[in-house]
């Protein structure tokens, strides 16, 4: 074993010693300690090695690893989704959000609240199989295109997350998401996009069910929530599907806070880092005020906690691939 | 890349060919017929190949990987630890069935049922912090014992199941249990026993939260069931965490049936394994009258489902470590 290991080091070294590893990053601060601290968790000679085992990087998705602005991707799928299947059927739509969202009006389906929301979620994220329904998700990303800047949306992700995901497990780190978007709006993409297997993906959830189809045996979408990952359900879901306590944890918004506060009170090594909005020429600049992705206690509190602010205008040389 | 993948795999033949690597089976169809089927899903140039990134199997834990009689050893835990809880604070004792389950009145608590069980559950494995509970299994397990065989209970694992999860990741299957056991439960010994890390157990879960405890972030084991992984609960969990259909399967009782049905209706090669407790003699022998572990429709219709019916009595060689 010991010569198979040195033997995979050995071409490991070779093959990447020279190449910088984050090259969209700017030589920042921020580009600075993420290599320290990654250098100092695999040093085996150190004493804040940690063991491949655990390290285990997580990382929320919506404007973490791609865009989410103006809205989440994830509700332009429901509506283009809602709007496909009225066509087919103008009878589905059963009330005004939901013939408001059908139709694009984003300001009246808002204006609904959070009900209103859960019911165009619930038509377009329930009554079919999870396969058909990530089949479904994977067709929208093939034609779908963001309003403003005309890209695919999983073409909107940002290339110094990309880096730092492929860095992080060149170093033997378990690389993860943990979002409040959708698990299986994710796994539809992540694998492709992020070199994130499904496994690794964890989300909001529906309520599913084993049912014996016409003889096929399925994993249904149902209505009603079962999970929601986000604000103090993201260490929850850590707990519940890794059970480890990770040592590398990234977010945008206070809805990572809680992750972050508790990644970080780990014994031993541990990297906080909160990407913070500030290109307005180049993506979309927000925080404090944002109707999505509020960033307020993470700024006021990030940085006194050693958590990285990465800021996007200063310290990405790049954002998109 | 072809290079360092070739260099491991040429280690990885000269170190691993010559053993046999289930020396716990007899040579009957049992055997023949795993390894034939990873022979099928690993060679390379066959049509049945399947890449590592999809080779999953999934495992039941109780009286499947080990021991379930005379009763789930998880339940011993939790009378075990409501004794001890009593001993510092009998007012903990709050009605007749927790009397009688701290007492190991077995037979009081069995005739309150599920709300009896469920009473039980909440007083011994809520109001502390996971971490503190899985310290709690571990001191548990160093000292309880079997009360038929005298054995430590994570002794009473079965050595051919050892030996075959040993082989399917040599083999570069990823193995997880996916049980009705409590998931924080498992966790506290799944690794060291079985090699199983916490990310890849499954099982059963109580409610949790997130809080600030004395300004320590911390998870919390609450009051309540969050989750119940048996019967058609076990495909849910596997497509909610792994979110890939196993194509190895094993469990021992009718609660892994829908669990089987699933993977085994997968495309491609699968496997799908029954344990039969037949040995009276080296453990326990039983199937359709238990009251743990009841197995009947996997006897009536695995067979003809192309499932292979383990007899633990003709296949095995040897039951324990």
């Amino acid at each position: 074993m010991f010569i198979r290991t040195f033997c995979c080091s050995l071409f490991l070294t070779i093959g990447t010693a020279a190449a910088d590893p984050l090259p969209s990053w700017n030589d920042t601060d921020a580009k600075t300690r993420i290599i320290a601290f990654v250098d100092s968790v695999t040093d085996a000679g150190a004493s804040t090695y940690v063991t491949p085992a655990d390290r285990i990087a997580v990382f929320d998705n919506d404007g973490t690893l791609w865009g989410e602005q103006p809205v989440y991707f994830q509700f332009i799928f429901a509506m283009d989704r809602l709007a496909d299947m009225a066509a087919e059927n103008p009878a589905i739509l059963t009330s005004d959000v939901l013939k408001a969202a059908a139709a694009g009006d984003l300001k009246t389906v808002a204006a609904a609240g959070e009900e209103g929301l859960l019911e165009v979620v619930t038509v377009t994220h329930s009554g079919l199989s999870v396969d058909a329904f990530e089949a479904e998700v994977s067709a929208w990303l093939e034609t779908a295109r963001h309003p403003t800047s005309g890209r695919a949306y999983d073409d909107m992700v940002y290339q110094p997350m990309l880096e730092l995901l492929s860095y992080l497990r060149d170093k033997d780190f378990d690389t993860y998401i943990v979002s409040g978007g959708g698990v299986h709006f994710m796994r539809a993409f992540a694998e492709d996009v992020y070199g994130i297997p499904p496994e690794q993906v964890i989300g909001s959830a529906g309520k599913t069910s084993y049912q014996v189809v016409d003889g096929v045996p399925t994993v249904l979408k149902d209505p009603g929530i079962a999970f929601i990952d986000d604000k103090e359900g993201k260490p929850v879901a850590i707990d519940s599907k890794i059970g480890k306590r990770p040592i590398f944890v990234g977010g945008n918004s206070d809805g990572d806070f809680a992750m972050l506060e508790w990644a970080t009170a780990g014994d031993g090594p541990r990297f906080g880092m909160i990407i913070h909005h500030t290109d307005a020429e180049r993506e979309v600049a927000y925080d404090r005020e944002s109707h999505i992705g509020k960033l307020v206690r993470g700024l006021d509190e990030g940085p006194g906690r050693g958590w990285l602010i990465v800021d996007m205008a200063d310290d990405w040389s790049r954002i998109w691939p």
